[in-house]
């Protein structure tokens, strides 16, 4: 392990994340809202000095990276943002329990939006501020940002590659143009002219400025976090209406936006990807709507709520405008089954991702094809490329790790009190970092009535589904850490 | 295609079938049923007629066999069997509905158990026969049998090698002597020695012959069909604990039992999928004993229907002692966790299986230590020999093809009025051929109010796990159809 350089690297990062909250700080300073004031400048304080205790102690050793050193840094990168990014809500009394702190901060940066508050509108606005605020950061990742900003002289070729790698979602890696560091700007050019729009298209509806910057923040990182106890549902038909857009837009693959500003329309027409993630919000939307005829009172208003859940769901943010779990079976089923699929790769949204699908079910079909006629050489292709046989051996190790850690969760989370399917939708709402669940954690409940130990295995389910489970797993892992070399 | 074979293996199969359904008759003829002695006797003529159409039409050709031949042969002579099978239960007019019929024997022959009946007793002792031992006959195979028993010089070897590979539950072929012949008749003699073992022993608690058999059979088979009401709840605890520790030896891998006739009891005890399996099975019964403490009055009371559900549930067998759908959520959601991991392979029950677990787990852990050092060779070792990475390969698929399977299903069934967990459980239970799921489709419940969509997703299901799903997907691939060449 290359400690000088990961020490390096997180003290970067902390850096970022305290430039981050002066906004905040400011906004307490104007609204007069002290405790929250002094929590922010306390933990402002605090992250400074540890940042610069690492940059200086972490000084030289500029060797080459292994694979696995990107990786244990993005994780351990993202848990001591987190720890530190819960201050505020600590020191300002806001959120009385670290662990709660905690539980809120991590569902920000890992945009899930699953709460443990009842009472939202009772925050100040400086910690409304941050808490939508961590969302827009974790969608397009901390570490992404730094490289676009970073000096390209530090870190190291293979380095950034691993840690692009490891935060960015989706099975391959999305690789614009050849320089990462390119890449990474493009990305956040995209992710904030999205953004601007957004807020535009929200303030014409209506909104204060305020209520459109978090809002947006939220549908920008696909996170979920409102600032009205009700979500989005007291908002009018035209603001929802731009919601449901615009979680669509962030939950498309970035890759197809550049190919865009490009002008190749072909190759985004033709996107396999693209075209399972709006056949799959088209179908859900027309299912879902079908089957809640006579629940709402007219068509416009069902095809409204339809739409936006589909959405909130498929892309992982998690915002509502009605509660789904009074719908019938059938609606709530195909909610599930969004849940599970989740946005495109390369997005910000989370879930298993509409490439794995296509993945997954390809890669099954040639197996098939192989056992029909094993002398014939198969080979799965995506969008007319041949997919690497380790891409393919990767995304079904995924697929287990998956499954295997959403079992072991819910067996573990169950031992609450609650429902199964409370609990069961509990772990797949914050792995997938959607937000709600049904029951007990449904779009009007919140997770502040479970256990330390079920909001303890939550939090780790938010990192692994934000981080793509690998960086999770490798960093608990025993061979990791077999021989404690710097 | 090789028709001509393929017609000729059924024919086989179907006069395999009209010879087993003659002890009912024999039943229906000594204590006058006379419906069902004109069902019975109607069934055998029908089949014994196809048996010998296909026998005398399907002369000659005998040229080498493809490995896809194998799988839909295998795929066909399961369906054509169920559909043979359901007659008596029609035709007797026991239970009306073709479909119902149908539902009741595909969950016979595939060792589901799950059941369409609310009112059980009324039928007649030989259709309770038939019902029961359509159980014995799907647990170890028929395809098994007909090779056990079948004259050697009439299948080639590859052919044979392919059918057991379809039929046997497992990743692995379960090869316990180099000849399939000699395989098949060692599994059957385990498999006939054990159920008279078991006979005996219920034989002693005071059941009468009759009944004795019949749930040696459910149990043997790991299927579940009962003939009370109430499942195995109104016996002694002698014959509950009895139906326990059978159920748990049904449930282990037959090559164990042949091992142990060798006296390799090193070998047994050393291995990976029987410590897996047991240490399973001890864990879910401290946890459930401990979570339902206070639920019935005594402690042995407790322990007793904890471990038989256990058993019941994990070896997929589906009797029940009581009805674990008033469990508290920690011990429910223990029971949905063992219905997808399931028996051993190469035992007689289902599931996802041990073995494959261990494959999966393992095969994860290789992906991670070759993501921290891909440098080094790493492979998969089960029992200290290597794992074939083909196995890994389709181990994976494997689990690939279940998960879609089972969301499909789910979403297909949900589409009926019931509860998202009733249909999610109906799945699960259905799938992994156990019998009860929790609420609509629990314990105490049945599968008759469903609709005929749900019923046909089910039977689909039941079928695809029983067969270890490649050979229902290969029946119905494109690819296995292209050229229609005899």
């Amino acid at each position: 392990m290359n400690y000088k350089m990961m020490g390096r690297f997180i003290g970067h990062i902390l850096l970022v994340e305290a430039v981050f909250m002066i906004p905040s700080l400011i906004i307490s300073l104007v609204k007069q809202e002290t405790m929250a004031c002094m929590g922010f400048a306390a933990s402002i304080g605090m992250i400074l000095v540890i940042s610069l205790l690492l940059l200086v102690l972490c000084k030289g050793n500029k060797r080459g990276f292994k694979a696995k050193e990107g990786l244990v840094c993005v994780a351990i990168s993202w848990i001591v943002m987190s720890l530190l990014g819960a201050m505020p809500f600590y020191l300002s009394r806001e959120i009385p329990f670290y662990l709660d702190a905690l539980f809120e901060t991590v569902s920000g940066f890992t945009t899930t939006g699953s709460s443990i508050l009842s009472e939202i509108e009772g925050l100040s606005m400086s910690i409304l501020y941050w808490r939508s605020f961590t969302h827009w950061l974790g969608g397009m990742g901390v570490l992404v940002f730094v490289l676009a900003v970073g000096a390209s002289g530090e870190s190291n070729k293979g380095f950034t590659m691993h840690l692009l790698r490891a935060e960015s979602p989706g099975p391959q890696v999305g690789k614009l143009v050849p320089k990462m560091k390119k890449t990474a700007e493009i990305l956040y050019l995209i992710y904030i002219l999205l953004t601007v729009i957004n807020i535009v298209f929200l303030l014409f509806g209506g909104m204060s400025l305020f209520e459109a910057v978090c809002t947006a923040y939220g549908t920008a990182g696909t996170g979920g976090f409102g600032i009205k106890n009700d979500s989005i549902a007291g908002y009018s038909p035209y603001i929802q209406n731009v919601c449901t857009v615009f979680m669509l837009l962030f939950g498309v693959n970035f890759s197809c936006y550049y190919m865009l500003l490009l002008r190749q329309f072909k190759s985004v027409f033709r996107d396999e990807e693209l075209r399972l993630y709006l056949g799959v919000v088209a179908g859900s939307i027309i299912l879902i709507t079908l089957n809640l005829k006579g629940f709402y009172s007219t068509f416009e208003e069902t095809l409204r709520h339809a739409a936006f859940q589909v959405a909130s769901i498929v892309t992982t943010t998690g915002y509502a405008t009605t509660d789904f779990d009074l719908w019938p079976s059938f609606s709530k089923s195909i909610i599930l089954g969004l849940m599970v699929i989740g946005a495109s790769a390369g997005s910000t949204g989370g879930g298993f991702k509409c490439a794995r699908v296509l993945i997954v079910v390809k890669g099954l079909r040639r197996n098939l094809r192989r056992a029909i006629s094993p002398q014939k050489v198969q080979v799965v292709r995506i969008n007319d490329h041949m997919v690497d046989e380790k891409v393919l051996e990767n995304t079904n190790a995924y697929l287990a790790a998956y499954a295997i850690i959403l079992f072991i969760s819910f067996i573990a989370v169950s031992m609450d009190r609650f429902s199964v399917m409370t609990s069961f939708t509990a772990v797949l709402s914050c792995f997938n970092n959607i937000g709600p669940g049904l029951e007990a954690v449904g779009p009007t409940c919140n997770f502040g009535d479970l256990s330390w130990l079920s909001k303890g295995v939550l939090i780790m389910d938010m990192f692994a589904g934000r981080l793509e489970i690998f960086p999770i797993l490798i960093l608990f892992s025993r061979s990791t850490w077999g021989r404690l070399k710097g």
